[in-house]
């Protein structure tokens, strides 16, 4: 392995699509386009089949799927442009899927390449839009224009960095730096270099586009989208990931070597001495919702979670969360899972009224430990608690606890796990040991820079 | 007992001297000054004895100690003064005790009460005095042409109240209110329940004097001097025991009653139910210093102490300070006494260069368990941690922990006890269990009314 050094051929063979590949590409692209023309034309339906993404950009990796979109004029309604979409797509793949975003669209596999054939309305450059799939064809058009060859190399090598640190993609789940958005960082900063320079100095946030524009937007990225210039284009990208990227970047300047665009080695360099902590895993079984949707229900779930943790005496220290084909979990890691028979309560400052009722509701009641007794100005009592597993806590607040809209029809359904001989044997205990952001080249020959 | 009712003529009657008591110590107080006196004549000494205290200004309580001073002229040095004090102290008490405070002085016990025979040198009002002691005579001066019976009467019932809730006493081990300045609360006041009522709605300081003169302090409490306008004579009263009498008096209006004045009473309603926490306790076999130096140095270290444990990681939750005849003790409680194997460590914002050092600090050290990771813009690592029991922390750091200046010799001579079947057998964890301020009547017939 040649991690610690650059070599862009390298990285360049290992991750562009062969001439083989591209190829059968074209060849598959081609074929389907005409296929669907033909098609139309029999039905005689007003639209145009047409390949978006990375593939019509010329900045696809290897093994990237096809995007085909047929584009319909705005006189048909959203539901005869959905029907005749659908249509079109199942006589394509007649074992194809039906699939659900903005439009429902058809997904299939054709020579062991995915195919998604998504129909979508005719837009204008900076007109109103109706949904924002209609806006990718506009995306191609301008794209293929703006760039160069040597500037998609550049964005090739941005897309392998972002993806090498886990921040590539802007669906939910990863909120993080599309392909266009990683097109348009190259568009303004013509090479990859420049803009790593860039943002490993950058404090606060990451702004493309004349400031009349970009000053209407709060995200921690705005990048204004050239072919709708109301619209931040990085309205996606979160702040930590942003973070990660500003730390990366650092990292890639102290030595640019292939370690920061390779990324199927399984990194595995974990101590795995007991850390000591208590663990609850929390899961369900997927329920059939796409992740966009799940995705921010579990991350709420999470953080009312931790909310629930702190508010009732635990020492929330790290939570983790999964979404997969089968499962929805979160893994939450506390100090202990047990709290102590006593809580120190904190009543109001001595100089008001309130200070009153507090006393004399503990004064005499069965939960008084000690006290009552001051500390800087307010009173307090040692009180027992009535609960003092995380467990029966969790399963008492559990109507209270607000998991996310579809998440909360689920709270029957929860399988709960605080035993870590049995979350130690789980995948999202792996994950969780595992996660690193930033990703960065073992320490050992970094230190030698 | 009449604790819920309020009879002033039982208070009196079991508090203060009775007839038989105040003529055997004016019967006393009367034969040491007269011998005093022939002693100083003798000696060809310009000095004169005079009864100082509570009982020379009408508001002592009962089984109150006698303070006696000769006061010097000061022609005389500070030697000469102490010399001829405790010479004349030595024969009439030949088996007393000398003891320290400013200057020293010779302690007595004649027909069971207590005399102190205490040399000062004489000085004016308002005149530079050169030390503290020297002030007494004037307090008794002034006082005594200051107050009527009736207030005199009401001094004693605010000293009653005060002592109920453990904040009479100007030594450094109460920090509370003294006799001298309960008197000069009721010259402003006139009347205890006016003061109680003032000061149940107080808000911030108690501020008693001119502005212009009591504008110059920052203390909790400030109260001019009458014999010497540049002091505050309540500079010793802590911010706490403001707070506690705050509390004690807004409840002593709801109900005012025996309970506030009487104090003998054990107070034992404490549940016994285990607490769940981790204590440990640190006691020292007392040096031969008096408690105004030991007590400040107990509470430092008890500060420290809290510091050690914070940083540290664990939690702390009470500590409780005890200094006897035997021992200077510490007892700290907090959530266990272990921690977990892993601790979270923060480090530098990522826009900060050190954010760099930091990350290559721990990648590839034994130390790291999980990380880098980002949360809200700043690095994170999992890091194992070196020792996980207080007591090795505690012995670790020892030589670090400030104890104060005499206390830090007896580092060597510490003894840790942290196993619960041995605290709880110890007075300081009874102390500690029973420990109340304010102290209340039971809330069962608080909230009758």
């Amino acid at each position: 392995m040649k991690e610690d050094k650059l070599d862009l051929e390298y990285i360049f063979k290992r991750y562009l699509p062969d001439r083989f590949e591209r190829e059968k590409k074209e060849r598959i692209s081609g074929e389907i386009i005409e296929n669907i023309k033909s098609k139309l034309e029999k039905m005689g339906v007003e639209a145009e089949p047409m390949l978006v993404g990375s593939q019509s950009r010329g900045t696809e990796l290897k093994n990237s799927d096809l995007d085909i979109f047929i584009v319909f004029s705005t006189k048909y309604s959203r539901k005869e442009m959905e029907d005749a979409g659908m249509e079109i797509g199942f006589e394509i793949f007649p074992e194809g899927t039906a699939k659900y975003a903005e439009h429902p669209y058809v997904s299939g596999i054709m020579e062991g390449v995915k195919v998604d054939i998504v129909p979508c309305f005719r837009v204008e450059m900076n007109r109103k839009i109706i949904s924002s799939v209609d806006r990718t064809p506009l995306h191609t058009q301008f794209m293929r224009n703006a760039m160069d060859d040597e500037m998609r190399k550049e964005a090739i090598l941005l897309k392998l960095f972002m993806k090498r640190q886990g921040i590539y993609g802007s669906e939910l789940k990863t909120s993080g730096f599309s392909g266009y958005v990683c097109e348009l960082i190259i568009l303004k900063f013509k090479r990859f270099n420049s803009f790593i320079e860039y943002v490993s100095n950058l404090k606060g946030r990451l702004i493309i586009g004349d400031e009349d524009r970009t000053s209407k937007f709060n995200s921690p990225v705005v990048i204004i989208d050239p072919v709708d210039l109301g619209r931040n284009a990085a309205a996606a990208v979160s702040e930590g990931n942003l973070s990660i990227l500003k730390t990366a970047a650092k990292f890639y300047n102290l030595n640019p070597c292939n370690f920061f665009f390779t990324f199927d080695e399984k990194i595995d360099r974990i101590n795995r001495v007991e850390r000591g902590t208590y663990m609850c895993l929390i899961r369900w079984k997927r329920p059939d919702i796409i992740d966009d949707i799940l995705y921010p229900q579990l991350e709420l779930s999470e953080r009312n979670l931790k909310t629930l943790c702190e508010t009732s005496g635990f020492h929330y220290i790290n939570g983790y969360v999964n979404l997969d084909g089968e499962n929805m979990e979160i893994l939450i890691e506390m100090e202990s899972g047990h709290l102590n028979r006593i809580e120190k309560r904190e009543g109001p400052p001595v100089e008001n009224q309130n200070s009153i009722s507090f006393i004399r509701k503990y004064l005499d009641s069965d939960r008084r430990s000690r006290g009552p007794y001051v500390e800087n100005g307010r009173v307090y009592f040692d009180l027992f608690r009535d609960e003092t597993y995380f467990k029966d806590i969790f399963f008492k607040n559990i109507q209270k606890i607000n998991f996310g809209h579809n998440i909360n029809r689920l709270k029957g359904e929860i399988i709960f796990e605080d035993r870590l001989e049995k979350i130690r044997e789980t995948r999202i205990y792996e994950m969780f040991l595992n996660f690193q952001r930033p990703v960065l080249p073992s320490g050992e020959y970094l230190n030698k820079n």
